[in-house]
């Protein structure tokens, strides 16, 4: 079991009713933000907006968008993580299975499960992500545990980019 | 300051990976519920769709649809809402403010506001809302109170479904 603490997200106590959707799916008032400020997690070409955090509330909503040919991270943790499909399609890892994506489907990755998301259709791959606000932090594979992973033929595909 | 204690929702412990979107803005293994089951609540042509509850998340996620005409109960509580209009265009109201709703709009309701939301545009008006799971129970106005909100022009006109 990881030890859980706080993540230091900026902490955002917007309370304004309303802000307004912006081209491009951004959204007024909404800062679009690098992935993640850990550097030596491999990712490529996706960005980050908050879309609702604060002290009030024990969720955290997140937009995260991945252009054509990117992906997050490989990495697995103790908090889940609950996924809405807004805006193209692509393919994801969770555990042992890799799945296509369409626009709306939800994702579900349970604690400890293995997960990337990829933008493999040659469109953007756009998701709503809601996360428990405290959490523990990310943990990512050894070279064991990829080449575990790669002996099924439909994640080395995946992580091949070849879905 | 209300007392808290746990709403009643059923227990889903959904943690299947991947869940399509359907036709209609439906889900795979995502039931269609009643909005509320307390008849007392005052509402009009809307649905409730259970996305994302489980015991490893503080937040929920549901998905609302109000068909055109259609309204949510006009109430307050302490727990927040947090709102993306995932389909369709509307009118809410938020505390003393009215607001015009447009797809992937975010709408943020603070701890007390008297809020509803009214599909007014002859479409539907489809949203996302985070909540925390351990949330007290809505409260509904009484007449005073719905006579003070009367009192601004652009929410009696609003009640009125007539944004």
């Amino acid at each position: 079991m990881a030890r859980v603490h706080t993540v230091q997200e900026p902490a955002e106590t917007r309370r304004v009713p309303h802000r307004a959707a912006t081209a491009r799916f951004g959204w007024e008032g909404v800062e679009l933000r690098p992935y993640k400020e850990d550097e030596r997690a491999p990712y490529k070409s996706i960005t980050r907006q908050i879309l609702f955090s604060d002290p009030g509330m024990a969720g955290e909503l997140r937009y995260f968008e991945v252009a054509p040919g990117g992906y997050s991270t490989l990495e697995r943790h103790e908090h889940m993580h609950a996924v809405l499909i807004l805006r193209g399609s692509g393919h994801c890892l969770v555990g042992d299975e890799v799945k296509s994506l369409d626009t709306r489907d939800l994702v579900t990755v349970p604690p400890m499960a293995w997960h990337q998301f990829r933008a493999t259709r040659g469109e953007p791959l756009g998701f709503l992500c809601m996360v428990n606000a405290e959490r523990d932090r990310p943990l990512l594979p050894i070279a064991d545990d990829v080449a575990r992973l790669r002996k099924n033929p439909a994640i080395a595909a995946f992580l091949d980019d070849k879905s």
